[in-house]
């Protein structure tokens, strides 16, 4: 089975002189550092000197030769033809062990530049952001014969169109300075042999550098919606190359979802995002939560009927699940004692806003409570700081290369033992007392607006240090009928929602597990307990006995976006699905 | 935070005298087993009896005492009052060691028997096949204050309806017999205090028993697809007592969603189920996959528009994606060398049939090729592989627990070393020859029909002693216009299907990865390759240098139920769609 290993099977090479080449002497730090650095500049141009050399005298002895190619076996398009015995590498597993072997890469080709007519450079680039340099250079007249680098081979290379899929042998070497525009900087690789399996067109739709800019228009019609985003972070090389290219919009990106998937950033994006998932289902497991999977297609709109996607379904009408709510309790009453799931969920809302999408992943858990509704809370709270913690952990890399597109501040968490969790009334009065004069007057009774969260939020910030808190204790108007009243204090809530970087990412908090109890809630919030849905709802618990319980649902497309301060979930969704947008 | 520790802090109590009797004197084996029996026969009488004396004393002193219920605070319903350090167990941990401690235990009632007016039985049962036989009898007028047990006590408890949820305090004992109707048969809890959480309804809409029954009749409709299951496996005295009960339809079953999933069977198989997606996704993450999630809402018909859910979708049509096939293909494009999504996918098929659902869930990967599509083959039965090993490795209590509801022959699989891959046809082949008769002229160019499928399954288990095979190299006509011909023979594909227990589990192979190519085959195909779905599908691979690559998808579904050998996915699924069946 063909599985990528670190490093398979490699044929060593005799290396070069020239690349073990080190100053001697015993100096001061800085003027042997100033010594080696003027030794490499030389070498550098001894050795670029000398591969030209070499590449003329091939290309002058190419005149002298019959018109036959020597190296024609050597590339082209289609099958490739290596040598017996060259491992396949990857560029992560690349190390200065490596030097001096034969290897086999299959990358995309970013970048190919020729210098004069008898050497080029190529940008060889993997999975994510690993790209390491290419050299290849015409080989002298003298070359072993199964080695030979013509110059049609190298004008052949050159012609490459950008983000073609290649398959190349080469040896590799250490370059005598660092290759600041790849993530592999220490080592190159000298060609040998090179196939282009898929070629690119010559005019991409979009090209990787630009593909990789910030992206700051996210209507899908008009400039309306742009949301500026400060562009400091990127490099002024790479600006002074795309000058001409303004930042494309979120339309063209997806218009051209093939580039805009290859770009650096969003494969970053999707790591992360991957990753966050993961630590979400590991950690459930490891407190004993069991998967589940609720349906997508349910027979009455969950949440009242408003902002639901209807469809004809047999001659019936169905509706997509706008959360696994129902079903989380379903598991409960059946029998579980903790569940989680994840998976999509939909909303009908005609919102043109980069915060909203029609179709997102819901992480959603769901628990029997034994003493109180807090061990709720502080469930939902851990599962949310091992995510945060365990992507600073396992993507720091990633996190880097987005905040070089996408600015952002090193998000605050709280130390153990110090999480914030306020209450609905303590934060309101925080408000009130510390944040904006216009938000002086704020009451305990109604719920909070996103410039008010926004506000609290930098005032949680300031005062406790942290861009992720809890907020309990909702008042009941700002609650739905399946929230369990705090029995202590019926104007709230045994119900709280999650905050990072002053946004909106958990609501959670108990249920009514008691049949007639949710029934009185039901007709106290004006609802008639008999319509569709709601009594079906109702007579789950009716069916047997159902232990008290709790759960919350988190936003995963928000959760990645706000965790990286993104401009936008459309950047943080595979594929963004908005009222107007439903391709690719 | 409360989560659930195997045995924390618990309060031990003085052992009852009885619990540790032991026959001594060195006798036969056979004699001493004999003895111990009868011992063991005699102690537990001597129990009774004495216990019924015990509750007589306490009942005949009530008449003297005073009206006041001395054990009022031990029993009754709401709010559980326990003492203090009493330590919260899960029947799963329980053990040995636990003898003669104070435990609380967070239960369904699953049963409850009267003997005589001052004694009482439960079974109470956790998550799961997790059962306990609980004791509650009245004290002697001289118990311990806080330790009373009144016969009104007794009586309430004794009226418990079944399938209430309770909260016990009760001494962990050893009983003198194993208790064959619960899974911890070796030990029994001795009541305390018990209080109703959560109740029941006095009838229940299905009861347990019946719910643990297999079901037999999957029509949404009516009986014509009743589908007969041997019973042979039920317990012989279940069946006496459920007699009067005929096996429920799924139907029922659904209608009585609780008492359904409470169901040990069903519980177990959910087991499964949520283990077999865990172990595809750890397979796959550790050969380098990476999860990504593709759209429901899709903006055109996947493949041709037959058997897709449309909606309105403000304005414009969607469409619920039958597959994430174009998307996992878009990922590859996108620059990732190996993807997999775990997802729902939907067909609009109008099939009441035992095999068929609206809504089911994909297991699905795509990977870049390097040299062979072989590589795809080989991920794929090694993860599918890794999954049955695996089930049977992680389940086996569950898997016992099924097979004696539904009854299934053990999995036969291969021999490492000893996979069954044969060539379309190869399998055509077998079928002539060691197939019925009725096959004898079956056709290498022709695709199978599930009859056929059936019997080369059985043919291949004869004669190859294995339950689950791969038939590689379908013909052209078998194949969807995506799938790479064998460049060798172009009468056929790259593609293969995957079966178990002669059932179609999984399809996948090589794509055309390149735009003229696959134009060229959608044309051959007789489909317009500018139409819409089409032209967006092709122009992906014309953004980019697009890498040789293939994959598969396995429904979740299936592979749970065949393995299982259940008589309908429906069983497998957690909340099964049908054309008729949108709830609950």
């Amino acid at each position: 089975m063909a599985e990528p290993t670190p490093n398979p099977p490699i044929v060593p090479v005799v290396a070069d002189a020239d690349a073990e080449a080190k100053p001697d002497g015993e100096v001061s730090k800085k003027a042997a550092k100033k010594a080696a650095a003027k030794a490499q500049k030389e070498a550098l141009k001894a050795q670029r000197a000398a591969e030209r050399e070499a590449a003329a005298a091939a290309s002058g002895s190419a005149k002298a030769e019959p018109s036959e190619d020597l190296a024609k076996d050597n590339y082209g398009a289609g099958e490739p033809r290596l040598s017996e015995g060259a491992g396949d590498v990857h560029l992560r597993a690349l190390g200065a062990g490596d030097v001096d072997r034969v290897v086999v890469l299959r990358a995309w080709v970013q970048n190919v530049r020729m210098q004069g007519a008898k050497m080029a450079f190529l940008e060889l680039r993997e999975e994510g952001n690993w790209a390491v340099q290419g050299v290849v250079a015409a080989t002298a007249p003298d070359a072993a014969a199964e080695h030979v680098v013509s110059r049609p081979m190298v004008k052949w290379i050159g012609g490459i169109a950008a983000e073609s899929f290649v398959v190349v042998e080469a040896v590799v070497r250490k370059p005598l300075e660092s290759i600041k525009s790849c993530r592999v900087s220490e080592l190159e690789l000298h060609i040998r042999k090179c196939f282009v399996v898929a070629a690119a067109p010559a005019m991409l739709g979009m090209t990787l550098a630009a593909a990789n800019r910030a992206v700051t228009n996210f209507s899908d019609e008009d400039a309306a919606a742009v949301v500026a985003v400060a562009d400091k972070a990127e490099d002024k090389a790479d600006k002074a190359a795309d000058s001409a290219i303004p930042a494309a919009t979120m339309l063209t990106h997806l218009d051209n979802i093939v580039m805009h998937k290859r770009a650096p950033v969003q494969q970053a994006i999707a790591d992360v995002r991957a990753e966050a998932k993961e630590l979400f289902r590991s950690y459930l497991r490891s407190k004993g939560f069991k998967e589940f999977e609720p349906p997508c297609l349910i027979g009455a709109a969950s949440e009242g009927g408003a902002n639901v996607f209807r469809l004809p379904y047999f001659g019936q009408e169905a509706f997509l699940a706008q959360s696994p709510q129902f079903y989380k309790q379903m598991e409960i009453a059946g029998g579980r004692k903790r569940v989680y799931s994840v998976g999509p969920v939909f909303r009908a809302e005609n919102s043109n806003t980069p915060r909203h999408m029609t179709e997102f992943t819901g992480l959603d858990m769901e628990m029997e409570i034994q003493k109180d509704y807090s061990e709720v809370l502080l469930m939902l709270e851990g599962v949310l700081l091992h995510i945060f913690r365990g992507i600073k952990e396992l993507c720091a890399p990633e996190i880097e290369l987005i905040r070089s597109i996408y600015p952002s501040e090193e998000l605050l968490l709280p130390e153990p033992g110090k999480e914030v969790r306020l209450t609905f009334a303590q934060a309101q009065q925080l408000l009130r007392e510390e944040g904006p004069a216009e938000y002086a007057n704020v009451s305990d009774l109604e719920d909070m607006s996103t410039p008010q969260e926004k506000a609290l939020g930098a005032v949680v910030r300031a005062k406790f240090g942290t861009d992720f808190y809890v907020i309990d204790k909702f008042p009941e108007a700002a609650r739905p009928f399946y929230a369990k009243l705090d029995p202590a204090a019926p104007q709230v809530t045994n119900a709280f929602d999650f905050f990072l970087r002053g946004q909106e990412i958990l609501s959670g908090g108990q249920r009514i597990n008691d049949p007639a109890e949710l029934e009185g809630r039901i007709r106290a919030k004006g609802v008639d307990p008999a319509s569709a849905g709601i009594k079906e709802y109702v007579d789950v618990f009716r069916q047997a006995g159902v232990p008290p319980h709790g759960g919350g649902g988190i936003g995963l497309d928000r959760v990645v976006a706000w965790y990286l301060n993104l401009p936008s979930v459309h950047l943080a969704a595979y594929y963004p699905r908005t009222p107007k947008k439903l391709s690719p």
